[in-house]
């Protein structure tokens, strides 16, 4: 990955964290620095921007106590290691990072849940994201299928123009782990919406049935809960290429959340939601008054299914006419449904029949 | 996918089957079908081709009982669902077939389990693959780098040839569900040997680093338990390009597993391994060596990974001096590591030291 504007900004602001520790001591005081709290409490739903945001509240840490202490060593190894790495034109997993902290002495890291806290943070104090730092997840990036030209620019740094239909094959393309502007570029674009899917299988599907063709669709497989450059790869098409984004998942409260962080945002992200989320997002998986009309096959909803749909019934992102409709519905007939049991009415049921109804229903298509 | 003369054996076959019970009833018999037992105690290594292979062990599956009754007719039922799928160039999930039972009425599954069971029992019988029934899995293909070009029948039938470095963004190219000759052929390919990872975080490190380019590999993504598609698709270019392969994993009792499921076979798949097995893949995982020798980062075997030891002692598949060695080792040690706790050395130890230091030892590399 080359590195750009956004790298050098990343430098700048991680530089003033430094520089501020460095100024606190050079003044004798004991250093410390604030950030938001990251508790449930203090993150809100923002209803302007239609997304999860976190509130004023703030606490610092302070280096007074041994534990502090020990972070904010930690944070300026890091700062060190991301200099290091945005120099060198190299970026590294957030495993790899825990395990890089081995040589840190005193500030090594005892479990990956402290590396990929302190990476959380940087991004909150910096409002930088962590690819800006150059460190990525181990997810695999999800595919994409449609008739999209899309612009890469290699690993050497190497521009490549990649039709997602047309130069690439039946498994899509993949989306990189890092899809800012000086990674991917979008170059050209016919259809008319996006559709994100739950499954493998139901993606494949599509692909088979030409869904993309002859609906004119640009097919996202999301790999359930989607990774964060699948969210900023839909986020971007979406507000670039003005294309409506509709999500098709299986009908259970585990699903539903899929759509709500795809659309909304989620808890672990929220410094991020604005980056991430696609609040015009539509839901077109599977509900429980789909169940009903088309007599799906079912499954039984287990306790914890029960419980994360009550949750949800006080979850802000779930609060209007339809979600409280169906979830209560849900609740009644006691039912969940996979996206694949559409089956049921043979392979091509699903594109010629239940999409077309559902897209038409939410004007997605005429 | 396109129709072969593989899918047409496949219906040949099945109609075998179909005609064998009709013929059966026509002369006032009970039907019955004869299958190898399934079971671990009729599963052997077969030392010739050094891979796992059903023994000759066999039973009956008689419409006498009620349940094998149902069973007969759900294999007539799903005989004509293959037949139907081939002649109209479809292809099916295993989970799309079990929602398709829904029609069947009496031979409807009642659950995922029976519906695969029946599947794999097909293949043994006929000798063809799922693959040429059209049925696939949920998994999704793994990733491959590095300079091969391949030839791929996209899904309306237009060959693409692809090089999968040149022609492909930075997270590769996407294996599809089928690696058969009429999907995928090799067109051309510079390149010494394959080297097969077992996670997504190191694949990207060897892609980053160059790792195909400077010492002329293709990587190829493994994703854990590596799916049907991608051990097939590596035993093809074992054999075809005459390329050496070798696995490099974590160093933990799982991931012997899926070395010597890639090298030797798994149970669930014994009737295949001729097609999924490359026998002479050499391990460069983590040993216990390892861990000693460059003093890597570790975690504590559990009871699970101890009993999962022991129990490779008595596995054919680990019989030689180096893996009785390895095993013991790790079992004295009381320990394992992953491959990514090599970056205690830095991002670029895997690639400058520990990989040329393994593969010059095995004669891989010069």
């Amino acid at each position: 990955m080359m590195n750009s504007d956004r790298h050098k900004r990343a430098v700048e602001e991680l530089t003033k964290i430094a520089g501020e520790v460095y100024d606190q001591l050079d003044a004798g005081r004991i250093p410390k620095m604030t950030i938001p709290l990251r508790t449930k409490s203090n993150i809100r739903f923002d209803p302007k921007s239609a997304v999860w945001k976190y509130g004023k509240a703030t606490g610092a840490r302070s280096a007074k106590k041994l534990r502090g202490a020990q972070m904010l060593l930690r944070t300026m190894y890091m700062l060190e290691f991301i200099e290091d790495m945005i120099k060198n034109s190299k970026s590294s997993t957030l495993r790899e990072m825990y395990y890089i902290s081995e040589g840190w002495e005193k500030a090594k890291f005892t479990a990956q849940d402290e590396s990929n806290m302190l990476a959380e943070d940087l991004e909150i104090i910096t409002a930088c994201m962590r690819e800006d730092f150059k460190l990525r997840p181990e997810e695999d990036g999800a595919r994409v299928m449609g008739n999209i030209t899309i612009q890469e620019t290699d690993r050497k740094g190497k521009k490549k123009r990649i039709n997602c239909r047309d130069d690439v094959g039946d498994s899509g393309y993949g989306i990189p782990y890092n899809v800012e502007k000086e990674k991917i570029e979008f170059v050209d674009c016919d259809a008319d919406f996006i559709i994100a899917i739950e499954t493998g299988g139901m993606f494949d599907r599509l692909v088979e049935n030409k869904f993309d063709e002859d609906s004119n669709a640009i097919i996202v497989h999301l790999k359930g809960q989607p990774a964060r450059s699948t969210r900023r790869f839909i986020k971007r098409l979406n507000e670039e290429m003005k294309l409506p984004v509709c999500t098709f998942v299986d009908g259970d409260p585990w699903s539903f959340r899929i759509h709500a962080s795809l659309a909304y945002g989620a808890i672990k992200t929220a410094h991020l939601s604005e980056y991430l989320a696609t609040p015009t997002a539509e839901y077109i998986g599977i509900t429980a008054s789909d169940i009903l009309n088309y007599d799906l096959p079912t499954d039984k909803l287990n306790d914890r299914d029960i419980q994360a749909l009550n949750s949800e019934k006080t979850d802000p992102r779930f609060k209007d006419q339809f979600w409280k409709h169906e979830i209560d519905l849900m609740l009644q007939i006691g039912k969940k449904a996979e996206q694949q049991a559409l089956a049921k009415y043979g392979l091509d049921f699903v594109t010629d029949t239940y999409l077309p109804e559902k897209l038409t229903e939410l004007s997605i298509i005429k």
